[in-house]
């Protein structure tokens, strides 16, 4: 397998990505929120407001949503990822609010062959998103799944 | 206040909240995977069936997302819920795919009040979801933060 996609061998600890920037529209928190997390602080500016997140705040897993979003347009969509067992964990650090504008990176922390899948190895990566003022608003870990390029193919 | 809604002294270890039903359409997985996780096993059925996921599958983060819907819908819109400051971990068992049927429940493990913020508490809670023959498709354990009935007014 030589087509030019990442795979396992590209992943490195101490690699890094870029992630964004994501300009974060109010219409788009209003209608994550509809869908996924319709509570008043994440649907309107003034229980926003009166909230302790101080403004119409997206929802914490459309932040996650988001961040997955700038991860594939970094280097996902051009890698044979194979999906991810999960979230080590994710912390939300300050609100993200409407008009802010998310970039940050995704550094591998550790790579290993899966034992239990011939051909792939796991990635652990750690991931942290900043606003346009430099503030932290979350950072977290996870692993993704990803083909080896010495391995079998698992993907057409 | 005592407005009918919940509050932090609601949530005792130990009490139960059920989620769901809820099915996962084709469309909304494709939708939702359009938006924030365009990998190829998110949103064609050959795709899927060809990946390790064995069809066409939501994103993890799609599976999260659900989640938060379904405690939405159980507890949290009754509830004088003030955000959650993460996710302690989730973990995707099985993929979870066009078809599904998602239940489960959110169990309290712990309550305490918090120190940096008077009149709020803070409840860890551990989620399952299983399909509909019965397998664990995620679980995970994450905080969310309440007003108690005693304290301080905070939202409006």
């Amino acid at each position: 397998m030589d087509d030019g996609m990442l795979t396992y061998e590209d992943y490195p600890p101490g690699r890094q990505f870029s992630l964004g920037p994501k300009l974060v529209r109010a219409e788009e928190i209003i209608e994550f929120a509809r869908e996924f997390d319709p509570q008043p602080m994440h649907l309107d500016e003034e229980a926003g407001r009166e909230s302790i997140l101080g403004g119409l705040a997206a929802s914490g897993w459309h932040t996650c949503a988001m961040l997955m979003r700038m991860m594939t347009d970094s280097h996902l969509l051009a890698s044979h990822a194979q999906g991810a067992p999960g979230i080590d964990f994710m912390e939300w650090r300050k609100p993200v609010l409407a008009g802010d504008t998310l970039s940050g990176n995704s550094t591998v922390l550790e790579a290993r062959a899966m034992r239990s899948r011939p051909g792939l190895g796991i990635v652990k990566m750690r991931h942290e998103l900043k606003n346009q003022n430099g503030d932290l608003v979350c950072f977290g870990e996870n692993s993704v799944m990803l083909q080896m390029r010495s391995g079998p193919e698992i993907a057409a």
